[in-house]
């Protein structure tokens, strides 16, 4: 954990030299393109870092944003498989699409002020032209501005409708969660212990287990690189957990079919994310035990999720978490690395799972 | 289906012969008795066939009842799995369970009066003492006695309540049933039609499919044994249906591969059995191809239902679906084979998939 640098409370900035005049000023934007589909794991090698001078210039109703965080999330792999998956592949020759939070460095807009801490949807690039209704203020008065790309942004939400809308906890019941020390998993597991029930997180290494038994007060740790076959893996769950409610599914691939064997009745699988798969093995599927009949016996139910289509309900959301975050009553780890030529590697590193918590590019 | 054996409309019974007399006779009953784990396909050499003398006296609230129609249902093949399902394996040394059909030949209770018709859960033998409220009553006059194990029986129940419950359908959605020409299947698909939903249906072979498009009306059939790999028959789905938002699946294994990458956003599968992998692949996990990503990208639901969780609503889908029946709005095939003895044989043809609709026995 000492490795992780973690900065929160960025004071707003106020800086006005900006503001009129730069509708004539050349801005020095920079660029990650989007340029090769990758086949397995993604590098820099798929991106290309181009300068992209623009014009301060902006129209009517229009913001000029400088960004000063960018988000890399694994969702961003899934987009650039060959096949459709919730929407068409991201497209090449294109800024890589990626959530942001920022300050408002010109505004012709009633809605904004120069100096406003905003988040929005601009991608890996220093300054974008938005329209005002396109990006979202922040209060860094109440919660550190990064918290929009983390508990209180789209992997909050994640965590908070998966579980609480797909997962529908009961104080009592056993919920396991993958990826547990993750951007969304390290949230689950916080969401569940709230609800009142018994929670296990499986990551890989004893570090990871012990954060989640020590910071984030797991009733138990399953450290899956410790353990080498599906058989190990699914007889230390049964001996944990002796039977799984909720399995919250941010992984996929060996971990998922040692825990369907472990289903109590009526369990709910939520399937958040498939990391373990996403290096091509969504284009070219892993072979895995054939397991619904579990699903029967146990009358359970699996569920895909996807947070977008949770995006209009953020405010249910914010309004019971923003408290938890702003009283410090919830722990979120996020690992900044600074630099915006860092993009790509920081993509690429969420799939060595060697961070905890939400990865986050200072820029 | 010329080779089927249809009866339907079987006149109750009215013989009082064995009324008070039966108290002090010897009843020559017969049973099948389950005597060995099968690892592959169930055969006779599983069972065995015991004559098994009893008196006919009963006690207070007991009645005697006469079997005269038996069933075999897939699901007895999955209770003799060694691992449990949702219960215990079948124990071994005892009577197969199982649903019938039949008589009472002797009553002491005010319930039931001799030669009333019935449907218990008596297992593959001739006679049963059942206590009175063990029993349920049936009316030849309102339906063939033999619905009772089919269209108004357990059958009926999992296609009702899997696909009003867990499939919710929507007029306009597309269903998609496996082993549609089967017992449940069969009422899955005229039950979706009624709900104005387009329906398609994969079986094995043309007859079944000319079933399917001719008789039970629906708007595409696909002959799975026409097609030799997944990727064929996923292409041949898509092609019928451009989408699946409901998938009601008796099979499993590579049919369900192939129908998995076609469902459409919020698609519903309903796991009701597994057929494919009832001759050990459910102890011995089949390889497939992991395809939970699929559920993510279309926010679908995958549940696994069981009949039994039905049960107690068994006359809010007969209060619905017993008029149909009544009114001959509804086609309910039935297999009847003839003899006792060919119980065990009865039940492992389930697994050729070679008779459409409900397979009973008559004794």
């Amino acid at each position: 954990m000492d490795a992780l640098k973690k900065e929160n409370n960025v004071p707003p900035s106020h800086d006005l030299r900006y503001n009129e005049a730069m509708q004539t000023t050349s801005l020095a934007n920079r660029q990650w393109i989007y340029v090769k589909r990758p086949t397995e794991r993604v590098t820099d090698e798929h991106y290309e870092l181009r300068d992209a001078p623009m014009s301060g210039d902006i129209a009517d109703n229009e913001v000029l944003f400088q960004a000063k965080y960018i988000s890399v999330d694994p969702y961003m792999r899934i987009q650039q498989h060959e096949s459709n998956t919730w929407e068409e592949p991201h497209p090449m020759g294109i800024v890589q699409r990626a959530g942001s939070v920022g300050i408002v460095v010109a505004s012709h807009s009633d809605k904004w002020k120069v100096g406003d801490w905003a988040s929005g949807y601009t991608g890996w690039q220093l300054f974008s032209k938005c329209h005002a209704a396109d990006l979202q203020k922040l209060d860094p008065e109440s919660a550190p501005v990064t918290t929009a790309l983390g508990v209180l942004g789209m992997p909050g939400r994640t965590a908070w409708f998966g579980l609480m809308e797909s997962g529908r906890p009961k104080p009592g019941e056993v919920v396991l969660v993958s990826g547990a020390a993750g951007a969304v998993g390290s949230l689950v597991v916080q969401f569940a212990k709230r609800a009142g029930c018994r929670v296990y997180g499986i990551a890989g290494g004893s570090e990871k287990c012990d954060f989640l038994v020590d910071r984030l007060g797991l009733d138990g740790a399953i450290d899956y690189k410790a353990l080498s076959t599906t058989a190990e893996l699914s007889s230390e769950i049964q001996r944990q957990t002796q039977g799984v409610d909720i399995y919250f599914d941010n992984v996929g691939g060996w971990i998922t079919d040692a825990v369907i064997p472990q289903i109590k009745r009526r369990a709910r699988i939520i399937i958040c994310g498939a990391i373990s798969q996403y290096h091509g093995g969504l284009d070219r599927p892993d072979q895995g035990p054939r397991f619904l009949h579990h699903l029967l016996y146990q009358r359970a139910t699996i569920q895909g999720i996807l947070a977008r289509d949770y995006t209009a309900r953020m405010d249910e959301m914010v309004a019971i978490v923003g408290p938890w975050v702003k009283n410090k009553e919830i722990v979120f780890e996020e690992t900044i690395i600074d630099g915006f030529e860092k993009l790509p590697d920081a993509l690429s590193s969420l799939f060595d799972g060697r961070h905890v918590g939400k990865v986050l590019v200072r820029v």
